[in-house]
């Protein structure tokens, strides 16, 4: 299971919408076929490896990171495919939350007589697709929330000034972290401030690239921005009182408007969250000023907290990446768990997700 | 040399006011003597390990993490100890720099014959013993601020509040790192606020206890201080106008007084240091709240800074670990050294030095 969950990372950065999956087919103590899914629309990491083995399938063990599908969507289903091979046995790391698979696919197995096993590996299958998962289960993509800070939890100082607070290695490390989303997600606030690409910068180019999502209320995004002419699609978030022609403009430059509902007098986050997930975007990345970054912390809709902090102190009158506060117990602070943690160069990459409760 | 280096961390908690020093006998391929200093007074780690080896050191390799000794101290030179024991070579990390020996020791073993190779592990050999170092090179102790800050660089919430911000694995470790030091140093304030027994506490009890120093201006330590009461010595250093009364309570508490002259209105920080540095303190670990720490960052006594990070946020208005800035350029803006990091449970600890210029 753990080569078919290596396999599965092959599809890291393209798979969007679908999730990352891999298998395995094993005929006695031989590997016969190996399978990544890679690309929505192309094969199944099943079909792959079953294609791979041939004749070997039959009577083989199929290691498969997800349940295999059992309904025809742009290729057919995997269940079927796995039973006209005369596979064995399956394992199977999790059930694929899909409603249009949702234990189906294992059914569909045990009806035709293979013997399935079901739960080695779910841990690490779902790190693999938090996105997709949660995208199913709950309706809302996974938002991940990445920000560089100083030592004392600034991201620029009184003037603005934050280029460069990290390293070279950390910048880069950002990219891969671009590239892996369905979506990268920034305040029009950013884009006024820095004019930012938002596409990942790799050595070899992407097969796909995020779409670029801006919370723009106001519609002032600058038809004339740096991310129009960056690879990846435009969306922009916006509230019900903007301007028609502005609205064309900014479609005009190739723009898709997404009409948010307000919650006060800033775009509803959830519904945002929720029309994405009907998009069938998996994993977002934020890269948060500290407004939008409050915003999402006081909603707790960061689902991780991506922190690239870099050994420096930003000082008094220095911008806090995060409004917290003020607070009359420690019990009252908000507390995050880590989960990894590695030091890029001078700087380190710490993972946090919100203590549960 | 790195089998040296290992039983030299032996003495990590206990050689103090010397260095921490291992050496190995190796005759042909096998080891024939191992010896660590362990305790001042007590044998040299050259000597134990040539006991150990015995008619088997004749013509053998000595392996020793610091150039052996060449004056009678409390105990006889190294350097001839080597010599009659007809050891054929001689391998040293680095030379001594206490002024005593300063390369008289490998002068010495030249002299008679024996080839010395020097240089092999200096790093290392240097890594663990930076107080002993620092103290011959320059007349001052190593400073290790420690800081446990929250993860916007804070320390305690507006109403003081702060225990405790890291979790148990953390707070044990800093008994480790109270334990290695000659002393651990605090501001007055610390022990009016929190009255600290700054003792290491560990499983088993030392052979040897840091002292206490106290940062006390104005004589404000109460006499029942907690303090008192623990293991290891105490010494206050104050300012010139204090009164005899004060001064007698608190030498009858316990205290060595140590009068400091003043930098402004505060103790002359790097006076105290060469005072400490006079009476043999080889590592400092200052346990600093805001006001030392900052003072401490400012004159750039800090040697390494030892942070403990939980992920929590104490928000607005919580206390600074450090006052820093404002500052108009990122330039400016003081920057460390990764030097090494670890994750204890769901803390960081951040070993930092000032970036060289």
């Amino acid at each position: 299971m753990s080569l078919a969950l290596d396999l599965a990372r092959q599809g890291l950065y393209s798979t969007h919408p679908n999730p990352r999956v891999g298998a395995l087919v094993v005929q006695g103590e031989n590997i016969v076929g190996r399978g990544a899914h890679l690309f929505a629309g192309e094969a199944h990491a099943e079909v792959i490896a079953l294609a791979e083995a041939g004749a070997a399938a039959r009577g083989a063990t199929v290691y498969v990171t997800l349940e295999p599908c059992s309904h025809r969507g742009r290729t057919g289903p995997c269940a079927d495919a796995l039973m006209a091979a005369g596979v064995g046995r399956v394992v199977v790391a999790m059930q694929d939350p899909n409603p249009l698979v949702a234990g189906q696919g294992i059914a569909r197995l045990r009806a035709a007589g293979i013997p399935v096993d079901l739960g080695c590996g779910e841990a690490e299958s779902r790190a693999l697709n938090p996105g997709y998962l949660q995208r199913m289960e709950k309706g809302r993509p996974w938002v991940r929330l990445k920000q560089a800070i100083s030592l004392d939890g600034a991201v620029a100082l009184a003037n603005g000034q934050s280029q460069w607070l990290t390293g070279t290695l950390a910048r880069s490390d950002v990219q891969k972290e671009r590239a892996r989303v369905s979506a990268i997600m920034v305040g029009v606030g950013t884009v006024l401030a820095d004019n930012p690409r938002l596409a990942p910068r790799l050595e070899t180019p992407l097969r796909r690239y995020p779409v670029k999502v801006i919370l723009d209320t106001h519609l002032q995004t600058p038809t004339d921005a740096a991310l129009f002419s960056s690879p990846g699609a435009v969306w922009i978030g916006h509230g019900p009182e903007v301007s028609t022609a502005k609205r064309s403009q900014l479609q005009k430059a190739g723009a898709e408007l997404l009409a948010v509902p307000l919650d006060g007098t800033r775009l509803d986050i959830l519904e945002l969250l929720r029309l994405l997930a009907g998009k069938q975007i998996n994993e977002v990345l934020v890269e948060a000023g500290p407004t939008l970054a409050s915003a999402l912390f006081a909603a707790k809709w960061v689902d991780e907290w991506l922190v690239y902090m870099a050994p420096l102190l930003l000082g008094q009158g220095a911008q806090a990446a995060v409004q917290a506060g003020p607070f009359a117990r420690l019990a009252e602070a908000p507390r995050w768990q880590s989960r990894s943690f590695e030091l890029l160069d001078n700087d380190l990459k710490w993972t946090l997700r919100p203590q549960e409760n």
